[in-house]
């Protein structure tokens, strides 16, 4: 008994984090100072149902769980997911996942796995692993923006998320930059920030630059179909102006989201995270010009604009596990 | 003795409230339950030295705390003032004051009368005395937003003022809402909110409106210069056309940021105060389609738009005396 409490006491506790997305499922153990200790991943679109989809996480956690040391040293699982709702531990109405409607799924692990179970969209999550562990660190307000294929957010003040009334608080992607502008094909609204400067916004500009411009560009050698960001980052180092102009009028309407942000919540810095940070100053440069050129004179050369460095693989399961220290510990 | 003790414990203890506006201050002695027992006014502009301005307001205010009970009754000091800062205790470059600079105004307040004193920006201080005793009365989450002359901002959030990492987060009026538009005299910035949906750009829409129609309207019997937004309500309630389409072009600007700032914070209310709001349905049906149209699905229909019915007269008062409960209480 008494080695088996002396053994106990020296392992350190651990959380699970879990990270929902469209087409995969992420999770993995993960310790206080945010090492991943073991993870893997599943599919999320391959199950219909939501109760095949946590059987097959739980099968698959449980080895993980037993590698670290049994259930025993798990403090609790944190999951990000699209439209995750903070106070319900519900997904609602999720456009991206397979399961429609209002699906209880905090419930649905907590039952499965008897253990706490914190649920919050995944934007949210990567806002408490960044103020965890990664550029945030420290800080009490800052806003996290995700430019993945879409545009996520999660905001700090004053060292909290703001969930806000309903807990669906911070979806800075859906608003409106342009009034009258770009066709959001998921939402049907005009002018939206996510229909600019995620990655699909990146490749639209593109492909229209390439319709009503007669500019040479080396994009024009690739079926425009095919005209993807990637595409145009490789173009872009190599030079093509078209290629450029392209990240400037995306950092335009991205820096002048951005001055909008600060004057709401005046944060500490700007942490971007996603494919898009790749471009790194072509996108950079314009995003903070234009920022700071829309800023009243009290919020200039003041709030930085930061690039997450939390290793992409790991970030949205670090940031999900910090959930169960950040709001249980 | 005993007697002296019974009465001081019978009375209740009272705050100051000190609104400071570019042309006038207000102050009074505010009861915990809102009712302004005394209050009076002098001069801002009158001043230009502050030092000078503290003098007279500690003349005026003395007058009004011996009426009140004496010194010993009053729990301290909360000032509403543009540009000021919780964190500090200062007003910084306050455009419309006639002291520059970095002025120290809570330390100057506290030495004059030796009592706690607790500095904001006014727009805060309403937001606070709108959950005290007004129309967010117990909510957590909501926005104020004062359209007067200008447009002022208070953000709660999950019961708290967001502050930002600086004190000065809230100036939603700046936030640019029409990209390249209308130029800002002060800030020299285009398209923000103030420039349209303040009292000012009511009457510069309609005096533009005016100039690019040929449409006829009671607002062409007046001299240019003194179409101001009183005169654009009281066509429009006589069924003026243009002067309506003033008020539906305003709603649509401000209906888009309140779609935007619903998106950030996910407030349970907006609450509107200032002239603007007297001009009714013609301003609030407007706004409101114009935000629900912007919003997407998860926020539609659930963020109440309130007009806040506190006496116009003592709200600024009011605002600023709730600091000292809500803060040191």
């Amino acid at each position: 008994m008494a080695k088996a409490k002396t053994a106990t006491v020296s392992l350190e506790p651990l959380a699970i984090g879990i990270d929902i997305g469209g087409t995969g499922t992420k999770f993995g153990i993960v310790d206080r100072n945010g090492n991943v200790l073991f993870s893997s991943e599943i599919s999320t679109r391959g199950h219909a149902q939501v109760e095949s989809f946590i059987d097959e996480l739980h099968k698959n956690l449980l080895a993980l769980i037993d590698k670290s040391g049994g259930p025993g040293r798990i403090r609790g699982i944190g999951v990000g997911a699209p439209n995750g709702n903070f106070y319900s531990g519900t997904v609602e109405y999720a456009p991206n996942l397979p399961w429609k409607g209002i699906i209880p799924l905090a419930k649905l692990i907590e039952n499965k796995f008897h253990l706490p179970t914190i649920l919050t969209n995944d934007a949210n999550a990567a806002a408490i692993g960044e103020m965890m562990y990664g550029a945030a660190k420290g800080m009490k307000d800052f806003i996290m923006i995700t430019l993945g294929t879409g545009v996520g957010s999660g905001i700090v003040s004053n060292g909290q998320l703001i969930l806000g009334n309903d807990g669906f608080a911070g979806e800075l992607g859906h608003t409106i930059i342009i009034p009258d502008g770009r066709k959001h094909e998921g939402t049907l609204k005009f002018g939206s920030l996510e229909s600019y400067a995620s990655a699909t916004g990146v490749a639209i500009t593109a492909q229209e630059m390439l319709k009503n411009s007669k500019e040479e560009s080396l994009l024009r050698k690739i079926p425009k179909e095919q005209v993807d960001s990637k595409k145009v980052y490789e173009a872009a180092i190599q030079g093509d102006k078209l290629a450029k102009d392209v990240f400037d009028f995306t950092g335009k309407i991205l820096g002048l989201a951005l001055a909008n942000f600060v004057m709401f919540s005046s944060p500490e810095a700007i942490v971007l995270f996603g494919g898009l940070t790749k471009s790194g100053d072509l996108i950079l440069k314009p995003t903070r010009e234009h920022m700071e050129a829309n800023l009243i004179q009290v919020f200039q050369n003041k709030v930085k604009i930061l690039v997450s460095h939390l290793k992409e693989s790991d970030a949205a399961i670090l940031g999900a596990s910090a959930l169960v220290w950040e709001v249980k510990g």
